[in-house]
Parts: C-alpha cells; sequence; structure tokens
C-alpha cells in the first residue's frame, strides 16, 4: 500500500527504514469507489488524500451549476483543499474519484506530527510545494494569456497520462474552456496529423 | 535591514538568535530604484528576493505586446522565477520594481545551503508555500469563474494594500481584465457608496 508514497518520497530525500516506519501510522488507508466524495463543498475539509491507485479531481460548482475543475490527482499526487483544512473553515471544493482508487488520507493534526517527528519531510513537503508552485503558475499564466489551442496543447505536452485516463468535458473545465472548443479544437489536431 | 525578514520567520517558527545570525551572510541586500528590473525574460532567474522595503511585480509580455502580471510582492513578500531558477531556463517572466525598493537576495545555491545548515527553516518556507499555493488556487478559481466585478472585490477585500499602491493597469492586468472594465467597476463602487 506504501509503494508509490515511499517512491515518491525517496525520489527528493533520502529517509532512512526507520523513518518510514514512524511514517506509516500516520496514514490511513482508504478506498473510494469512481464517484464517491472525499469532499463535499460545506464540509470541513479532514484529510489531504495521497493517490496509491486512481484518479480524483477537485472543482467548484457555480451558481449556474457549471463544474470548474481545480486539480486532478493521478497516482502519486495529493489532493485536498488546504484552505478549509488549516482555517477549519467549509470547502467551496468537491473532491470526488474519477476511477476506484486508493488512497492514503492523513489528518492535520498527524501532518504537523509526522513532520515534527520525521523533520527530513519538511524538505519533501517544501520540494513538493515548490513544484506545484510552479506549475500553478505556468497554469495561471495560461489562463491569463493563451488561447485555448494553445492551452489544450501545453496541457497534453505537460500532462499527457491525465489526458488519456479523465473524461475530456473535466479537461474544458480544467482549461476554462467549453467542451464544444475543446472538441473542435481536438478536431483539428487530429486532420492536422 | 533584516528586520521584516526575522520578523516574518518568527510569526511562522522559533529561530534562537544563533540561527538568525547563521542565516544572515546567506542573503546580499539590495536596492532597486522604481522601474529598474531584477529579472528579464530570456535571462536566467539568479535569485530569490525578500523585500524588506517597497513593491515588485512580475509579468508576462504576450505576443501582442500586453503585459500578464503574474504576482505581486509588498513588503515581508517573496518573489521570483522558480521554474528559471531550479531549472537553469531562460525566464518567460519580468520581474521589476513598482516603487524604489529594498531587497534581500539569496542566490538557489545559498538558499539550499542555508535550509541545510538551520532545518528549521524548511518549515518556514514549507508554511509559506501552503499559504502561496492557498492564494493562488482562490485565484485560479476566481479566474475561472468569477466575474470582473466579483475578481475586483474579492481582491480589494484581501489585498487592500495593494489595491491603494499599485497602479490601476497592473490591478487590472493581474485580474485578467481591461483597464477600462477596472475603471467602470470602481466607478459602480463608489457611486453604490
Amino acid at each position: 500500500m506504501f509503494e508509490k508514497l515511499f517512491h515518491t518520497i525517496n525520489q527528493k530525500i533520502q529517509l532512512t527504514k526507520e523513518d518510514l516506519e514512524v511514517i506509516k501510522p500516520f496514514f490511513i488507508a482508504r478506498k473510494i469507489r469512481r464517484k464517491q466524495y472525499l469532499l463535499q463543498e460545506g464540509d470541513v475539509c479532514k484529510y489531504t488524500a495521497f493517490v496509491e491507485k486512481g484518479a480524483l479531481h477537485s472543482y467548484t460548482i457555480d451558481e449556474k451549476g457549471n463544474e470548474h475543475v481545480v486539480q486532478f490527482a493521478l497516482e502519486a499526487g495529493w489532493i485536498s483543499d488546504q484552505y478549509s483544512l488549516l482555517t477549519g473553515e467549509p470547502s467551496l471544493y468537491n473532491i470526488d474519484a474519477i476511477e476506484d482508487s486508493e488512497l492514503l488520507v492523513i489528518t492535520h493534526t498527524s501532518f504537523e506530527e509526522m513532520l515534527s517527528k520525521v523533520p527530513p519531510m519538511e524538505k519533501y513537503f517544501r520540494l513538493l510545494l515548490q513544484n506545484n508552485m510552479i506549475a500553478l503558475h505556468r497554469r495561471l499564466s495560461a489562463s491569463l494569456s493563451l488561447s485555448a489551442e494553445e492551452k489544450y496543447t501545453k496541457m497534453v505536452n505537460a500532462y499527457p497520462t491525465i489526458i488519456q485516463r479523465v473524461p475530456q468535458h473535466m479537461i474544458a473545465s480544467y482549461l476554462g474552456i467549453t467542451p464544444e472548443t475543446l472538441s473542435r479544437i481536438r478536431k483539428q489536431i487530429s486532420t492536422a496529423k
């Protein structure tokens, strides 16, 4: 169950076998089925989830009932609503499973305790957050300045696995374009090949 | 010169006086005048900058010559292009001063060395990045789902100081709306009061 987690940690920092054993009990293994919620809008986010297997996404729903995808998390990805988790305020997000998934979840208290017990993990999360920040900045720049075509092409190059595994309407929502526009772009690209 | 930096660190973690003395030499004090560049598009980003005094912003320029503001950094803020800094690739961003500013800058090598010398700083940066991620996610959600009015109102509430100190066209660019739209919104709000 901990293979993906330990593998991804060891790509960034060196932990001893003892450290890894210390980390384990802070997590709770949890399976969720496709379409099942990890978090619903209005509830307080209690867990940060690590994806051992499967795929999840977080999204908001606007007044008109449209979904806006905030984030995808596939294997070795982390997902939560950090704002709700840290403040205890009701979440604006929904998080649910796109596929049957196996998770390792951790509460905020356990998370902070784990980091105090295994300080090198601070570095792992600092590096992880650094990478996430870079990706998020690039996405924000893209959303402000690129055309729909350019946004999609960038995403195909950066996240080919997500493009393959996630339904098209979620990709469109993630990019802030309509499913019709995305479908037109995909046809253009496949014709051009 | 280090007042703001030490104050902001001590709000998140407890460092000893000795730790603070260890940290100091890793930084270089630097003054830049209004409109002077810290980083120009096409150059490799060499420094992360902490703002002791003043205000900076990072932005991209698109093919039509339009600026898109990525980030503002006022007192106690950090600014850089982390992607360029970490990969050594030319930056897509410009960073310049909106006001005459006093900075503490640090190279990536010094940054990592500082963290290995003073491990509690890992926690400071992890917490900082966590907060930045939350803010960035909220901004991204706003850019995908809110109206221009709602985006502006949110920004006024979240960052009143930026609204006061930064030229309106930069605020408009940050929100991804035209200066004309922003001007119209501001008039509506002041009339409504």
